[in-house]
This record gives C-alpha cells, structure tokens and sequence, in this order.
C-alpha cells in the first residue's frame, strides 16, 4: 500500500564524541523514508535548497524513495549543527538555519494524494492539516510534534489530532501537551482527543504504544556502541509506518509489531551517521534484529487465567 | 526449596507528594521477605533494637517470615527518613541513624545454614563474605551492593563477586563498579569477575537480565499512580529469589520468568507506604500480574530465521 512523509528535509552536522559529520542527508523526511523504504515504498513531500546534493537524493531514489514531492526552492537548504554529551543523552543545538523550509507550503503531487498511509513530520500543525486537505481518503493518519508547535499553536495542534490516528511523540512532549507530567495518564489524555493510538518515545528506555484499555513496551535494542542518535525517533517512525503500509493490517497486534519494526530501525539509525546504515542493510537484516528484539523480551509461563484462585 | 536473606531492619519515615508515614517497616531484608514470602516461606537475618514493634514482625511471621535469625540488640533500631520529589524519581535522605545496624555482625542459625537460595542484601561485602562462611552449599546465592562499599571496599567486593551467581545492582552502580558508562558494556564486565548473571534495575524503565551472550528486558509495570518507591528494588529482588527457590530451575529461561516476577513485586511494593501492600495481596494476585507483563511485551512474529535471505 501506499506510503506518503511530509517533512524536513535537512543537511546536518553532528558531533559526538567519536567524531563528526558535515552536512550529511538529514531531517525528518529523509530519516523516515531512509528507513520506511527498506520495508515499502516512501513518497516524499518537502523542500530543498538549490545548493542540496541532488546527486545523494537521487541515490535514495534507487532505494524506493519517490521524491517527485520534493521540490527545489531558490535559497539555502535547511541546515542544522549539534554537539552530543559524553554520554549521547544530552543534546546542544549549535545552529539551525531554516533557509527555504521556512516558507515550506507542502503541496501533494497527484500521484501522491490517493496516499493510504499518512506520516506528518513535525511541522506547523497548520500545514499538517494543510496537508489532510489534500489527501483523498488515508486509511492511516500518522503524526508528530514538538514542544514549539504544543505551546505556541495548541489550537491548530488539537484540530490536528481530531483527524489523527496515531500521534508519536516523546515523553517530554505527551506530558507538555496534556499538562500531566505522568506518562501513562498523559498518553490517555491524548486518547480523548482524537488518536485511536499513541507511541511515546523514550529514547534509549524503548517505546510504548498506548491504546484504550492496553498498552504495550518495547525496549531500545542493547547496543554495544551507539555512534549518533540523531534521526532515532524519525528512523523508528519510518519503520513502523512502513510496516504497516506494508502488511496493511490495522489491528492491535498488528501495531505492536510495527513498533518492533520501528524500533529496529531506530537502532539501525544511531549505528552511524545520518542515514548511511540504512544503506549498508536490507529487509533480511531488519527480520533479524526483529527477532533479536523478540528473545530480548520473550517468556514462557504456565500459568493460565483460570488455574488462579 | 529454601531461602535465606540477610539484610537490614528498619523503621522508614517517608514523605512524597501523596502522604506521609512515621517509622513503618522497612529495610532490605524486610522488603525482600515480604513479598518474597507470597511465593515461597523466607529466612531471615538481621538486627533489630528493642525499640522495634515486634507485634508487627510477628504478624509478618504468620506470612512466611522465619524470624530465628533476627537478634534483637541493646540500643536503637536503624532508621531512615526520607523526602520524594514531584517526580518520585529524585530522593533526599533526610536522616539516616544506623543504631544497632552499625554493630550487625550476622550469625546463621544452625537451621538456616543449609539454605540453597542465598540473598545477601547491601552490606558491608566483608559481612556478605562472611555470611559464605557460615553458609553450607547454597544452589545459587545472589547479592546486592551499593556505592558507599563500591568507592570504599572494593578488594572485598571483588572478592565476594567471584563468589556469587548474580549481582543485582541499579544502573548507576554497575556504571560506577566497572568505570563504563555504558551499562551492556558494564554489565559485562561483572561477567568477567564471578557472576553468571547480573540483574541492573533501572527504576520506572524497568530491568535488565545480563548473561554471556544474551539479554532480557522487563519493563516495569504501567501504574496509574506510583505510591511510594521506597523498597522497590528490594521487593524485585525478593520476587526473583523466591520465584527461583519455589521452581529449584536455574535454566536461563527460568531466570527470565523469575525477572518478571521481580518487576511483578517490585511495582505492588510502591503501592503503598512500606511493605502494606504485600499484606492485601496472595500469589493469585502476583501470578495475574505475571499475565499481564506479559501482555506489556508480547508481541507474535511469523518471520523464521530460515525464511530469511
């Protein structure tokens, strides 16, 4: 089925403490597709400077990105720097220069707006619903925000998720946006206001998928070397929305094994920088480390319901 | 099979956000054992003042509790006092008086001498090399440690690590024990100096079961309200022993199913101010928890490893 990212689209320069990378393929939008692609096709739909390496996106194509919704504006590409703590968990933002994404109108080629499965990158909830207007009739409506976008356009924001299915944000954002500072109860806020589900992000602790009544947890994949979290949350959202464009099967227990695949390639992503270990693996490898992440969490007991007193 | 802990007694006074309570039972072994005791009968060695309300161990008695190995000293009870933030998540001692505890020497009772599960709860590793000596042939005995012996006993500990089948520590000791941030790295490294197995908790994310070549993740519980933390960690380790003791299979897979009922005990323990809720529960009540973690992670995937390029 058919898969649709509107989003950033960004050169990035990231230092870590085990070195560094100057403007390499970034944003929201590439992330996703970078990852969503190795499980399903990804049409995206952002905007780039004339100065972006055409040439780098032109090799994604070949890898099952349709970019005929990228469009190339007159002006500098979105460009953004940052500097990670020792220990990977903290994050200094050293520059963000928006360029020609400032004025980002996403406009939905044709060919993109019969689009079943929906992921609306972290941009102004206005332009997200923009985007709905577009599109025909989605089967699944996917989101993200930010803290920018909860403080300073709640309104449009909660008309967003009235037209959303799944919101995926960060813990940090689920308790900004509904005001609780618990997780769990602030994630069930959200349910009342639109989402049938919500993926909270927790970084190197995993996600969870929030729906009435269950809730399910996925660790973060241990890994012996985290190299550059950037593009985690983007990569994870792109494999879980991939899997699902991919199985078409909406059902609860079709979603948490998204979130596997999701989380997978949230580990795939940190494995290098900015997108390049997406080019290095292939579905065969995202299998696996799924059924690594399996026996991560995987138990056996006996006891069943009505053998307890 | 049996069990033995030995660990401190002590009267808590905590506050957090929702109440208060003044001297309730508290301490390592009396955590340990009260929810260890729903699921097999517990040991126990420790050191109490004549201050302490003997009335309340003896009802704990009637539970499961065999209390012949706890002496009863001239002089005070230890007691602990402490403040929980908004969060629950950062702590402040407001007073710590050892008592009694600061003279605790532990002598086995001949009838508990051939205990097969042996917890040594966070002493002095001079006193847990010690209690070995006392201690026949245990099947498996397990220990805790904090950074206080870390920083000042550490030739001790290293000692007592070669002694023991699993350490269980929280992230920021096993950080500190190894000098490796990175706790998969760290907990490794425990591998390599006695332990088969180390269990890092980590608090509201839950634990970690480390073993050469392999790794579990159980996320803590999902709870609407966290009570009270005071204890989790002890009560977690009380769940695993006990589960351990009642099967007598120390199969890795066994090991795993003993972790959930850790995190099983661990989140009925903050429930309530001090060992309370143990008190209102049966193993019927832990058993349909165990069920439910098992929905919290349970995900089915058809992809076998031979199905995959």
């Amino acid at each position: 089925m058919s898969l649709l990212v509107v989003g950033s689209i960004a050169l990035d320069s990231v230092e870590t403490p085990f070195g560094r990378t100057e403007e390499a393929l970034g944003g929201s939008a590439l992330f996703f597709a970078a990852a969503g692609s190795l499980l399903c096709p990804v049409q995206v739909v952002g905007v780039v400077g004339r100065d972006y390496p055409m040439d780098e996106l032109q090799r994604l194509a070949r890898r099952g990105l349709d970019l005929r919704g990228v469009s190339v504006a007159d002006g500098e590409s979105f460009r953004w720097s940052g500097r990670y703590g020792f220990d990977l968990q903290t994050r200094e933002t050293l520059e963000t220069r928006l360029g020609v994404f400032a004025n980002f109108r996403p406009v939905i080629p044709e060919p993109f707006r019969d689009a079943e499965f929906v992921f609306l990158g972290n941009i102004d909830p206005e332009l997200q619903l923009d985007v709905l207007k577009q599109v025909r009739s989605p089967r699944l409506v996917a989101c993200d925000t930010m803290n920018f976008w909860i403080q300073g356009k709640r309104t449009a924001l909660l008309k967003l998720l009235e037209r959303v299915d799944v919101l995926l944000v960060n813990d940090a954002e689920v308790r900004e946006l509904s005001g609780d500072w618990h997780v769990y109860r602030a994630a069930r806020w959200v349910l009342k206001h639109g989402p049938r589900f919500v993926v909270v992000k927790r970084g190197e602790h995993g996600a969870m998928l929030v729906e009435e009544g269950r809730i399910f947890y996925v660790p973060a994949f241990p890994l012996d070397d985290v190299f550059d979290p950037t593009g985690a949350g983007d990569s994870f959202a792109g494999g879980f929305m991939a899997y699902l464009a991919g199985t078409g099967d909406l059902s609860s227990d079709n979603l948490r094994r998204a979130m596997v695949y999701g989380s997978a390639m949230g580990s795939f992503a940190v494995e290098r920088f900015s997108t390049a270990r997406f080019d290095e693996i292939a579905a065969a490898d995202v299998q696996a480390r799924v059924r690594a992440h399996r026996d991560l969490v995987h138990f056996e007991i006996d006891v069943e319901p009505d053998a307890v007193g």
